[in-house]
């Protein structure tokens, strides 16, 4: 057991500001989102740089140095389909605080992001969907083995390194698929998997206010089912006040009065 | 599977405005904390009347009446360690609406409770404990088999009306012990058992603003693991919001964008 792994989402090229300081690689909009998130208690970064056809190598390498020399060598998962990219930036990547994560590998048409973190000794986010959304648990489990034959095959160290993503579903058109994705997370605890996902898939489309108390909600129950890492907004106070909850309630973290506040 | 049962707390005796309003027969102060908590969604009210030596047959007729005909007959749990008062309290309970609860038997000095909740086709909450705290999963799970036999002995329908209560602990004092609550509710999901138990314990003696907090976090948790109904106070807002949510994402109510108002 291990106290709760965030990775934090808000470097990402869907954010106008954030596209624009890539596409003019422009540090200020994004040293400023990682100290936010750092500051929050966030333990991994994110860094999408979407699909950067034309410069994705340099664009990788630029933001990885651009945040680790500035924030202490913060671990970093590198986010892209642009496998080149994700290779140049493990090259210039700083492991002192932990290795790099590949987001990510799936079952389908990305399986071989598994051989380039096994390559390159990374974890992967290894998502248990081949196209489209998986039938049901079963359906998750079976991509799951195969992902995991294929990084054991590679040499990966399965249960640290390999990092199992459900596939969270949005409530609103999938609500009765919830308890498929409770109930796989429990399985991943069950065989010692490690576990992440883009939480706030959940709460896609609900009201704002809504959002931060369906997502905290949801994260509680997966912790309990199992759960050790999600991909979430750290500037999302319930939401942390939750993760921090749940490494008490565990005995990960002593309690103090203050938790909250550390 | 069905919605979470919530049973409201606040008619207590331990609160100086409710042990008045006992002694004295007033009416209006438990009208009022009634109807607040049936406001905020309280499925049960507890009734709580403490060891009532002197008047109990008499007080607890006078308080179920009181609260069940301005109500709508809203099922009770009928909180004394006084058995005639509980007795007493059944006789004149309008069951339209749901059983009565027993509150509480125990595996210890409190068994014959289950027989009383037997005789009178109650519910009874079944406390695995004998005397102070069980020492972990094993002998909560020792408790509630000897509870559960002595229920069929006397023709409960234990899968129904036998609703067992882990003991929930004190977090400041008793931190590494809170998983062993939640692996006793996932063994009693596991058994098809029902479950329920004074939430709020667990933050005792916490700063006022965290407590809202860290009962929500647990609770999350235990419906996860399979936790069937709590007591808790229905006026916390955070506390409500996730037993409704828990709802959504358990699919035991269909979502829709005003689900927290209903």
């Amino acid at each position: 057991m291990a106290k709760f792994v965030t990775i934090g989402e808000r470097i990402h090229c869907i954010s106008p500001v954030i596209r624009e300081a890539m596409n003019t690689m422009t540090p200020d909009p994004i040293l400023k989102r990682a100290e936010e998130q750092l500051n929050a208690g966030a333990v991994y970064l994110d860094v999408n740089i979407g699909p950067a056809e034309s410069n994705g190598p340099e664009l990788m390498q630029w933001a990885v140095k651009l945040i680790q020399e500035r924030f202490d060598n913060v671990p970093l998962a590198l986010d892209t389909a642009n496998r080149k990219a994700i290779e140049a930036g493990i090259q210039v990547y700083n492991r002192s605080k932990g290795k790099p994560i590949v987001n990510s590998a799936d079952a389908g048409d990305r399986i071989e992001n598994i051989d380039l973190a096994a390559a390159n000794d990374a974890i992967v986010l290894a998502l248990c969907s081949a196209e489209g959304v998986p039938g049901g648990v079963d359906e998750r489990q079976a991509y799951c083995m195969e992902m995991l034959e294929r990084g054991m095959e590679k040499g990966m160290d399965a249960a640290e390194d390999m990092w199992f993503d459900p596939l969270f579903l949005v409530i609103k058109g999938m609500q009765d698929k919830q308890t498929d994705i409770l109930e796989t997370i429990r399985w991943f605890s069950e065989q010692g998997f490690k576990s992440t996902g883009g939480l706030s898939n959940v709460s896609n489309g609900m009201p704002k206010n809504i959002r931060p108390i369906m997502d905290s909600v949801m994260l509680a129950m997966c912790i309990d089912a199992g759960l050790t890492s999600a991909i979430v907004n750290p500037n999302d106070q319930r939401l942390m006040e939750t993760v921090k909850s749940c490494d008490i309630i565990k005995n990960e973290t002593l309690f103090a009065d203050s938790y909250l506040e550390l």
